[in-house]
């Protein structure tokens, strides 16, 4: 199943990377697509509560489902 | 005891803060500075492999002590 979420804090491709790569740390199956201008993660393959935790530990905003 | 370590691919302050984030995440009591000129993160309070760790979930390039 796949869905986005609201991702605060991301500026570059550099922060892009990092909170696909935290996420497929703890989903390594998930299939991860962000979009910087719309601050848009969007996961197929992994919880919201793995979603939650990898961008928290990467030192993003997670700010739930859109 | 003060590491210094060379990591790559932080290209601006968010990619900064990750790469704190991540290693505080592995190591709380942890004090990092990270140098994004000089491609340089000072750690007090964490080990190597936990450096490395926290910095290759966190999707950068770890380089090693310097």
């Amino acid at each position: 199943m796949t869905s986005t979420y609201r991702v605060t804090g991301m500026s570059c491709g550099g922060c892009a990377r990092s909170v696909e790569t935290a996420i497929k740390a703890l989903a390594p199956a998930a299939i991860v697509n962000v979009d910087l201008d719309a601050k848009a993660v969007t996961v197929d393959g992994a919880s919201a509560d793995q979603v939650k935790q990898a961008v928290d530990d990467a030192g993003f905003g997670f700010e739930g489902a859109v």
